[in-house]
């Protein structure tokens, strides 16, 4: 079975010449592989921002070889890996350090997976320290040209494979829902990892955080977050985001990625409606 | 008709997933089409430097599709559009926002427009917050491979487009110019909206904004700004811009896009010529 | 002799069209050759750190045309040209500027070059000012296409083309090394001009800058480096680099790329290794 795509994500940034150099190793063994950049923006060794990024873009990549390569311990024991999900629909190359897990999970699990100690389809780089050039990228080529995963190395129980740690909602006794936040993005909206069905039918939420406490306005759009007021919606990932009107959340609200907070149902605080004495179909959040 | 090549423009960045996940969208409807990344580094919803990027690019880009995502308002009622240009030549695709009108007027105008209300060019994305991705994207795509974008929408009159804010230069009676800064590039260069044929022959360029007074003198290349000088030249978009030598103008004068000043002929100021008794080719700015 | 693929160097950025634009010139000469980004994100105008980036690159770079644009002096006479190595297996196109000297050093010399002074293979664009979308691009793309070199423009030989300043370490009469930064990466870590060897069997490293004095101690991978430790090692490039913990080497010990520092033998200090009653296979270093 072969390949067409290899969707590539890594930790290198673009100001120097590692993703280029990464991708001439890839072109020089499959030289008609397409190769798509998911991102290379992930902060630096920032292996739980990459497995978000990985578990967000899971629905949309093409089949083929997904390539992630975040890896401080490049180099040391921790073990390189190929990763089969879909029963052979995909397979993920990288490190063995949870980079994979959200995205593996969102996509139903490994089926199988090996560890990449066959120096055969490895090459022969300078020094001991960039496996993302030397290992990864041409066993992810070879891995689209058809060589099948049992000769790149030694299988390995899938369960073995280090858990990612992807945070947990927790509906409390109090009815208050404890959150984090999983990502800012580069809108500076606030995504935490609460189903928005969990806050269906809420008239505002209250968010409580360290010395925070906001009551937030749900919404539909980006758009429709009135001035000065703190919106949330269901996102592009289908997760609870908060957000304000063409400005930072986050900085409005000082959150980082990470940061607990806890979510409760209240009313809308000092909203009066004035009242309408016939039909309107205006949206009420506009 | 269909195209080979999408020209994409966006306010993304690439710190993230999204650039990624759009064009797995597309290449999953149109698996052959190249896609030219303009630029994703855009400032977040800054439509006016989208839509002046894209008209500095206008001249240089490939036949085909334009999309273009710079969307504050994605998922309200802001219509997202085709707009034909050429009669046919290149579509462009994103919000009706006035970000493509500087572009579309450098290139002769709308020949047609429609609106993009079939879903069925549509993916069923998560969320309805993502136009780039579920309605952008996918347009774009089946455009390429030929779907008449008859069948993208209803038709609407181009006149009825949002315009651009693109800012025009003006004579004052005391004949002074009255511009703005449009853009500052990754070198600290000024570019005016003014075109280098109104200051013709002019010795010197007074420069005037809020605090600030300067002259500037004209060269042909940002080589030939002396040190300590203001140098004034036509540039690469073939409009008028400041630069110093191996500098930045834009943090020498304290400038920033959008703010206004004026342009005024005068003599060099202590410039001493010596006198040459023979015939030389120098360049005289050098 | 036409070429696949084009390896495109330069300081443009990735925050407005000009890398965009570029592209677009290439494939409307050349629709099918491949574009390789090495990177655009070298800092503006720094023609040593684009050199050492392209030198670092070169033992991995496809076989074709490798654009590099770092052009302060665009424009001017600084003499645009085109740079056969391997007797044609690539050739490398932009500025006489030492932007290319140390790669071409780096694969054996160069064995032909040439003026870009036919404009039959430039493009007419707007302004005199941007001679990497108007003169190398499209100088790169018909080379791909098979137009031979000697069409391109004037030969020039390769002993006058300006070389490149490429530090090289010394060792002094005290037995000390003075080395200099040539580079520091994302991760923080400082390559210097000092090969692996010159430094093999010290048990550690002594570290001299301008008010700073500490030990390394050498590792194999980054990871071996202890939390507070100092580590030096053969990097990905074959050159020395100094490392700290997955934090920033450049960061705690006030390096930047060009400082000057020296390398003397010195004993780990204050390192206290228990007595080990049997043979032991672990590795020392973790």
């Amino acid at each position: 079975m072969s390949f067409d795509t290899i969707s590539f994500l890594s930790d290198f940034g673009v100001s120097d010449e590692s993703v280029g150099v990464t991708k001439s190793v890839i072109w020089s063994i499959a030289p008609t592989v397409r190769i798509v950049d998911i991102t290379h923006g992930i902060d630096a060794h920032d292996v739980r921002a990459g497995g978000l990024a990985l578990a967000r873009a899971a629905n949309y990549l093409l089949p083929g070889v997904v390539l992630g390569v975040i890896d401080p311990g490049t180099g040391s024991d921790r073990k390189p890996v190929c990763i089969e999900v879909g029963a052979g629909q995909s397979y993920l190359v990288g490190p063995d350090n949870g980079l994979f897990a959200p995205a593996v999970g969102m996509v139903g699990g490994a089926t199988n997976a090996w560890v990449l100690d066959n120096p055969d389809f490895h090459i022969e780089g300078i020094g001991s320290t960039f496996a993302g050039r030397d290992v990864f990228a041409p066993v992810a080529a070879h891995l689209t040209r058809g060589v099948p995963p049992e000769r790149l190395g030694t299988p390995i129980d899938p369960a073995l494979l280090l858990p990612g740690v992807l945070p947990v909602a927790q509906l409390n006794d109090d009815g208050r829902i404890e959150a984090e936040v999983l990502w800012i993005d580069r809108f500076g909206n606030v995504q935490l990892n609460v189903d928005p069905d969990d806050v269906a039918g809420w008239p505002a939420v209250r968010i409580e955080a360290d010395k925070l406490e906001r009551a937030a306005l749900p919404v539909h759009t980006y758009a429709a977050v009135t001035t000065g007021s703190i919106g949330i919606l269901a996102d592009a990932s289908g997760l609870l985001s908060l957000a304000v009107d063409r400005g930072s959340a986050a900085d409005e609200l000082r959150l980082m990625e990470g940061d607990q907070l806890k979510l409760s149902r209240t009313e809308v605080p000092g909203r009066q409606v004035a009242v309408k004495l016939g039909a309107t179909k205006e949206n009420p959040e506009r």
